[in-house]
């Protein structure tokens, strides 16, 4: 299978425009390339521009390409002429599986041979979503490549292709991800709601059983998080997380020592057997993480990241409009303290 | 029932000084506080000095109370005597439950009067840690006050009392820790795991299901969360972010879209049915939150917040030993990419 050089491509295609998309298309555009837009609503080359608008200082913060160029883009109504030209094309139509066949199936047929075409569908498989491009057997370049909200921000890229994917097309996607600055993850096989959905799926839910049963409000749960796990989460993933908690006997002191607490119903989500093997693969995870770097380095590079991260998100909620008697000010950080200096010695 | 006024506390008990005991004697330190550890062990004072040494810096940066005094801490062996003049005690013993049965029995006997005792326990309900002082008719000032790891830079704090637990005291546990500048989840009932603890053990437990089908490494968990919706989360909680995908129609039109995605396969825990009463009370929670700040503000804030998280944590990662070749350098953000300009026109 031949593929198009990564290193070649100065123009991709953006099929549908709407806040993945658009999102898509920014940063292609902070990337140094054209995009070529197809979105059959009239007003879809207005919302792009108004949400290219405001993403570009953001793009611009985070650094643009040396010839990154805001209006390099176009809107087409005809398929084949936004995909003229194309080296890349991804797809973010709306999730709705019968259109993500057609749709895919329509650009297999229009677009160069050598060029791959990535799907931001957010839970359908790419075995569901090539039916119709298999039976005309131009499924092979056919792959996933699941962003997260906003794809102009966030780095996560989740890769994975389907039964009919040539493993070259997944590999390109990776690689071709991993050119233009995102954080790529190449999945194996194809797992319902891939590897970031399933986790926050799984909070999400225990978190709808809460509400569902008066445990908590929604407050509550997103306090617990924001002011919580959420601020180790950028720096430090749950796993090693859970390591660090463990000092430094690390994971594995954790689990031989808390893991009869995964039978705890502490949520409605009953937890694997800790067999050997897991046990020794979460542990073995944890280390190749670690990386060498010692205990110490680890919880003070996680103290650091609290510490900056606390500052930047207590300075936005202290700025934002309705700060003084908002949501956002009941739940900042409060460094100093409320306490009278009066009541201490 | 009579309790201390908040405002005369100068002095505060810390039973156990574990990394959490000793990180709690830390935060308390900062905060103007003298404070007074009953540890059995012999090297409690040597640990506790290096702990509280190494947290310093960090306490520092958030802000120190004006009379805060790093060296206002003794160790005692005596129970009684670590308890002399305390005006506040936080028991934070291994999580054994006899242990900490016991010992709560002990401090309730002889604390004074008007003082509130909360544990630290990570999953005891207070219920079951007050047997022994329940029957002494002395469990009334017994609540949970549940910190995060280390207790000294992460605001959350979960309070509940049990049956026998005065509603005062914990209204007066809540108070006291907000006054001393955490953030308070005040729990209306017990419930396993409390709130953070089930969010994240939703997360971890659907995470061990995952590495032992082989569906993802350790690694891929760590970056899905890290890369993608861990840098949200600091700033909106997965509530709040989940409403702001959903564009101007919010967690309404989310509910009501995406809603039969429950009933997918997308995580091993089973969703509760979305009845037009959940649907409403997560709506209604999200506007709550929101406060009148409208999308846009919500958008521009969440924005704002990834930009710097992600230059905070890519100038850690790269400042860290091994960032070189290590899984630090390959999970940072790459905001320039790393897309030779020649390719693109």
């Amino acid at each position: 299978m031949q593929l198009r050089d990564i290193d070649s491509i100065d123009t991709v295609a953006c099929v549908g425009a709407g806040t993945i998309g658009g999102g898509w298309a920014a940063y292609f555009l902070a990337r140094g390339l054209r995009v070529r837009v197809w979105d059959p609503s009239p007003v879809a080359g207005e919302k792009l521009g108004r949400l290219i608008d405001s993403a570009w200082p953001a793009l611009t913060r985070l650094g643009l390409a040396a010839n990154a160029d805001k209006d390099a883009w176009s809107v087409h109504t005809d398929l084949a002429d936004a995909l003229d030209g194309a080296g890349f094309v991804q797809e973010s139509a709306p999730e709705v599986l019968e259109m993500k066949q057609e749709l895919l199936a329509g650009i297999a047929r229009a677009a160069a041979d050598d060029v791959v075409i990535a799907s931001s569908t957010s839970g359908y498989s790419m075995t569901d979503m090539a039916v119709l491009a298999a039976e005309e057997g131009i499924a092979d370049r056919l792959v996933v490549g699941h962003p997260f909200n906003p794809p102009y921000l966030i780095p996560l890229v989740e890769v994975v292709g389907g039964e009919r994917t040539a493993p070259d097309a997944v590999d390109w996607a990776a690689e071709w991800y991993d050119a233009i600055g995102k954080s790529v993850i190449r999945m194996e096989r194809e797992v319902p709601g891939f590897i970031a959905n399933r986790l926050q799926e799984a909070l999400w839910r225990e978190a709808l059983h809460m509400v569902n049963e008066g445990e908590a409000t929604v407050d509550q749960i997103d306090r617990a998080i924001t002011d919580g796990p959420g601020l180790r989460w950028p720096l430090q993933g749950p796993m090693l997380t859970f390591a660090l908690a463990g000092g430094e006997g690390g994971m594995a002191h954790m689990l031989d020592h808390f893991g009869p607490s995964l039978l705890s119903p502490w949520t409605r989500l009953t937890a694997p057997e800790l067999t050997p093997e897991l046990r020794d693969a979460v542990i073995a995870g944890c280390d190749d993480e670690a990386d060498g770097r010692s205990f110490d380095d680890l919880v003070a590079a996680r103290d650091a990241a609290i510490i900056d991260i606390r500052r930047v998100v207590g300075e936005l909620r202290s700025s934002m409009p309705g700060a003084a008697e908002g949501a956002g000010a009941q739940t900042s950080p409060q460094p100093n303290g409320q306490r009278s200096d009066g009541g201490a010695a």
